[in-house]
């Protein structure tokens, strides 16, 4: 493929993924996701400042890995590129970051129940899912990570795995292709209302740690993640592609 | 502008408003959205009695702050269109007010739990959100706040605040513009629905005092504002708009 | 009017009611809607046997208040319509059935908690709801009230209210016109939701008899059933009748 | 009918419940619907791997009660097509085979609650759902059900039931019937939604035995199953059919 078709493929694939977690409730009004560019990985794509739902092509813009815009054009851009900017930096391996405020993952971000894999679609969450708590270095805030620190700070509290949630406000989620990022972000979300749900119950038994690392090396592998992709962008209105 | 096509934006935007909120599942087949006359501060705009979802320009009916309709040309009216007027008479600051039932709100007009911000994008609707009494100076009723002295008790109890509930019926909700009293409706609804869904999980962690003014002020700003309206604009079905 | 079109009315109202049931998720595969004959008040109209949201005035059939058929042509009838006959027989100001098994409502047919209306629009459910119990005369069954005495045991349990639940099945609404019977339908649903997501909090406040007594006077009347009445249809797609 | 109408019968049936299935929640990205030949006992008819939703009658292949494609064509096929095999092996009145991860019956796989119809509509569920658990006999797995012995320890647990569970993964429903078997699954999971609502009101009190047999004979006989067939097929889009 010729240098600009990669980047469009890219870039097509970026727009897909922001209209599919808005159509499977995981987005909203507020919350974004990003790729990074795929031939200069010193750089990330992420849409100019607009809900999920209604980003095209054309609103894709590119960052530096400090979250400086390199084009800016007089273009609004989200106060909270820094998460994407923070993780991009510190993994290397990671090309998708998307951030939500899906509604399940709330009440595990402010009690002490901590969110774990009930189910073997979940399992691409890791064991365990970290919290960040905002007020640890930064103390009272607008809550919005919109700081270079504050980026990283996040991007530590999410080490190496797959997902973090933030302390009142919602989750980010990373992974090497935009597909599995999307994976992520879906069944954080779909865990989470299942605990929700299990726990007037008893204590789930959630998966055992082999589980939770056989069943996510299986769901992250090319054919898992391509019939789930295509699935997405079905429902999403993207039959074709 | 021309004084007119003030007006008949004012109007347009309320419409939109009416069906946003219809789309979001906040209002349904009661329920109402009003705005201040723009160039009238002493009147305010409300459809004739019909199901917000349904609502057209020419449905829009002018006020006053008493609540008797300018020309109403035997048209019905809404019988709560007691809780605009007293509202909009007690609050000049205040544009546009909406009145709902939506269904999580409720339980915390019948228990003792108070509804407090338990995510950043619910720090529009205060530190606690009070609950109106009917019975308190009006004993059993049907419920409906069909008289002016009701209004006023009732915009007492909401003071200088951005919403408040009502027992056993529902929520009003109040901001500088449009958009915003949108957005204080549509984070209501969404922070009892998690908070419901968090208490299983034992006491959550509210925002701070700090965080809740902090984040409040950001969101009402225009650039969030401005995003989160256009987000319900589309979905309501306004895409050009 | 002619007499055929009054007939011809009451059969198109009977359609968009079993399609608006279904658009408010009360109704699903199972499930059916009745109306007294407008002429003949020995006799009611209902479906031949398929899914409410299918149904068509082609699909209407006359019934006695025993349940047979008056011109059955082969067609299939629904094994339930006893319900519907038995009603119609003991309440001669009923005008309207429903039956369906709105998820909701089950909870309150195998335990001990009784479902009270926990806000103004759930008056019209009554006081509290009574809860038919199939084995204290019939024992063991396939759960159908497909039997004329089965009809009649369920009519007492109804007695003069305005609706009754059926244990481990679903439940009855009924009212002296088909807006009314399916708001009583739409808010017994809606209400018991409710009171599934209050009783965490602790014992919700329900309305006092007073209350209760007021606010299903006005919403039974002309000017609320109509908006009411208005919404459902153009929901359910019948936007110009 | 001619041989080939046959089979094309079976194919267009099994292609509208992977799509009515998809259509009510049941299956998503994942999941799977299957036939047995019906002129060859001793094959099943699957679709090849993708996603229920889109799946058309080009889609589907032959298998061997083994789990091997008859004729593969370099298509890629279902891991756990064992699953089906080995059920229309053991059972064979058993002629349509369902596998999915309806969110709402995971709780009853990883707590000590055991899964019991609550209302009519579920007895075809039978009176209590087994829960078969991967680690007894193949400890720590990547949670598929990818081998002929997994398939054949699941299918023992199923027994001559009509579902059985499979802890921290999903559900596996069968019927002598297309139309059967997609009853089963849809309200395998509509029963544990509804039982997850009433626990907290108190242990609830499920179908008697002799309820349990009577309604589910009625239900799964041609007359019911009918009715619930011809609304589904509406409802996934299938109306002429």
């Amino acid at each position: 493929m010729h240098d600009d078709a990669i980047v469009r493929t890219t870039i097509q694939e970026l727009v897909i993924a922001n209209r599919a977690l808005a159509a499977e409730n995981v987005i909203d009004d507020f919350g974004h996701v990003s790729a990074r560019h795929p031939l200069r990985p010193d750089r990330f794509l992420l849409s100019r400042s607009r809900s999920p739902m209604l980003v095209s092509a054309d609103d894709i813009m590119e960052f530096e890995l400090d979250g400086t815009p390199v084009d800016q054009n007089g273009r609004r851009v989200y106060a909270e590129r820094f998460i994407h900017a923070a993780i991009f930096a510190a993994r290397p391996e990671v090309n998708c970051v998307t951030h939500h405020h899906a509604r399940s993952v709330l009440p595990f971000t402010v009690t002490d129940t901590v969110l774990r894999p009930m189910f073997h679609m979940a399992s691409v969450i890791g064991h365990a899912v970290p919290v960040w708590e905002s007020q640890d270095e930064f103390g009272d805030t607008n809550m919005l990570v919109d700081t270079l620190p504050m980026g990283e700070s996040l991007a530590r509290a999410l080490g190496d795995g797959t997902c973090a949630l933030l302390r009142g406000h919602g989750a980010v989620c990373a992974a090497s292709t935009i597909a599995g990022a999307c994976l992520v972000s879906v069944y954080l979300k779909e865990n989470a209302e299942m605990v929700l749900n299990a726990l007037p119950l008893g204590a789930p038994r959630y998966l055992t740690a082999g589980e939770v690392d056989k069943a996510a090396a299986m769901l992250l592998s090319p054919m898992p993640l391509e019939r789930a992709w295509t699935y997405r962008k079905a429902k999403a209105g993207f039959h074709g592609l």
